[in-house]
């Protein structure tokens, strides 16, 4: 079965104005859509980035996939390597740490590998969690991922969430979001406000949710100094600290005297940070992505790796939509030491969702793991024709929070780490 | 498609009197040819070792299996897990290294995962290859495994291969098998002499073959010392130099020194092992085997770890037949960076192959991948009936190299390290 044409369509959705260590969530948010169309009839679906360099590099590759048999993932992988021939990628936003040439690839083969995946499933009638070893879990536990936010974006009305600028706000956001979604576990994206002011944030949550496991995630907005005063007033409260400070020997620093496990999603993102982090003993959990890990086949080695050498495994996302949601619920359920609940932004942008209702949903905190054929999800194209729209008209063509910050507060400048 | 039934059948084929630094193989190797059925009616093939103990815990787990999906692989792992209950399997020949509780998994659950393999490639027409990510060459190389080897068995008439005592009849030996076979890479089974005398048969293995990457593999049979008097020796001449040491502080310190990179298929021979060894850089080569790695998904984990950690990556073999020849070559097929030809014992076991003939040949050295669905290869039953009868009458019930040599020379004694 080969392939015989693959469309790219970038999409852009709405974003509320959610506020991070570089700045806040502009009101659009990007992603590409990816179809793989084979010669038998099958199509794949694949989600990622829709930053215009990324978008760039998957246009380029995708010729060179034409042809290809959906099973020849390794060729896949040479195809890409070799089209992209050592680019290397940069987040404007910043907060996904080094991007290697390596990294590159992976970005690009994931959405690739996912579609592939999709009609492979397609192609047997089983779902992708099948190929990956077989589900261990019915459903996969998701983690309340809370924001500092402002009411509404500048000029705009304030959305259904409110703001959140304090402990008070922080609590509420928590409190609506467990309720529709029944979340047991809570995130706080940090990194905004001075360091005491999240530990009272914290505090705050522990209090209203006594039996919640918290993880605080300041995207290396600290010193080590900082990292470890944060890391001992909340010593016993968080379940881990995400990437308090930058950098692998930065976080061993902090790891050597923190009470917590540190995650990162930021030091280690590429298999090539895995050797000197597992050498400086930076990380005890790795929040996988396999929008960046080079897709689920690679997330299981990665997922081996850490059973390996001890690391605790997570999981991280970006804004995304329900063919993103649906292969990280797949690749999940088929890790057996996934043991943390996962990252996911499903609920700030699920409105705009492009794939048909009825398949993903949200059960105690946890996605069951679709059952269809594939990823067992499918495109509205009433919906993706829109936010293809979006796209051409918001004149948004690459994410920056820092900038859209500045519109803002023009006196806003970036600094990591700021305290 | 759920497993019905599982048959195992211990089969025994003939072997020559190989020498080993723990002794030398008896007339008879054993394996265990696992049959897998479904309710669909679909069949897969696994092969495994058919020492006594391993037999039984096979035949203690395969209950357990009755009903499972087929592509429940994460399940049946932990299947086997849970029926084994922390159980340590011990291979009395002792060339394997240390067996662990995991490791005791991993030998059982692999002879399963393969035959599920097998039925998924057949259930979408396709081979193993193809589930593992696709192959990247077409065929397989393998190397010409020579042994130190008595003209045959006591009390029997000698074999098609003759004696082979002296570095003159290694390289008649080595002659014979490349011309037969094509075999583009040399590994002699050390550990059987004095030191002098194996770099004395590499030196003359070098003469003749002034191309051929040569190893040489003395099981643990040297102290570190000697290792580093023999890696000097050989400096230049080796391609690796396998197992000289015991242990993972032994080939750690032999590394530090030693002029080329040393291999193992001793001292990491589990997941578990692999943080020592890195955190050693004890070794520089892992000699993969899907037999004791948990089959030929955990194999492609392990493959990701070497990559990662800058560890190459070949493949260790024990005495098998046909269908393991198969998983082999679809698991090195599907593996980029297995860059070494791998090892296999099949010249010296291929008269009894219990497989259909027509797919497995060596071309140029090498193995072409079976194209077939899933493995691609076929029961012959009047062979099986024969080996499995040679099973029964053969009295042979678990390898023991050291007790067959001192049938021979009762003043013989296994004494690891040797020299």
């Amino acid at each position: 079965m080969k392939i015989t044409d693959i469309v790219l369509t970038p999409v852009a959705f709405r974003d509320p104005p959610l506020l991070n260590a570089t700045g806040v969530h502009e009101p659009w948010a990007l992603r590409t859509i990816v179809e793989v169309h084979t010669d038998e009839g099958l199509t794949g679906l694949g989600e990622t980035y829709g930053d215009l360099g990324h978008l760039e590099r998957l246009r380029a590759v995708a010729p060179a996939l034409s042809g290809v048999d959906v099973y020849a993932l390794n060729r896949v992988h040479a195809e890409v390597a070799a089209t992209l021939g050592g680019a290397t990628g940069a987040d404007k936003h910043g907060l996904t740490g080094q991007i290697t040439p390596e990294g590159t690839v992976n970005r690009v083969f994931s959405a690739f590998e996912v579609a592939l995946l999709d009609i492979q499933g397609k192609a047997v009638g089983r779902p992708v969690a099948d190929l990956l070893g077989g589900a261990v879990r019915d459903a996969v536990p998701y983690s309340a991922y809370l924001f500092y936010k402002w009411a509404g974006h500048p000029d705009a009305e304030p959305d259904e969430w409110g703001a959140a600028l304090d402990p008070a706000g922080v609590v509420a956001q928590a409190r609506k979001m467990i309720d529709e979604y029944g979340f047991g576990s809570i995130k706080l994206k940090g990194g905004v406000f001075p360091p005491e002011q999240e530990i009272e944030a914290i505090r705050a949550l522990r209090a209203a949710f006594p039996d919640h496991p918290l993880r605080l995630d300041p995207n290396t907005a600290w010193t080590p100094r900082t990292s470890l005063e944060v890391a001992r007033e909340l010593d016993g409260v968080l379940e881990y600290l995400e990437d308090p400070t930058p950098d692998i020997p930065g976080m061993a620093e902090v790891a050597r005297e923190a009470p917590m496990p540190l995650a990162t999603n930021m030091c280690v993102v590429a298999f090539e940070h895995l050797a000197p982090a597992v050498a400086q003993n930076a990380v005890q959990v790795i929040l996988s992505d396999h929008h960046y890990w080079g897709g689920l086949t690679r997330s299981r080695h990665l997922a081996a790796i850490c059973d390996t050498f001890g690391i605790g495994l997570s999981m991280h996302s970006n804004s995304h939509l329900g063919i993103s949601l649906a292969a990280m619920t797949h690749l999940a359920a088929a890790t057996p030491n996934l043991n943390y609940a996962c990252d996911t932004h499903y609920p700030w942008n699920r409105a705009d969702d492009v794939v048909k209702p009825g398949v993903l949903s949200f059960v105690d905190g946890a996605v069951p793991v679709p059952a269809g054929p594939g990823l067992g999800v499918e495109l509205d194209r009433d919906v993706l024709a829109r936010l293809a729209e979006n796209y051409r008209t918001c004149g948004i063509r690459q994410r920056d929070d820092t900038g859209y910050m500045r519109t803002v507060d023009p006196s806003y400048e970036r600094k990591q780490p700021r305290w």
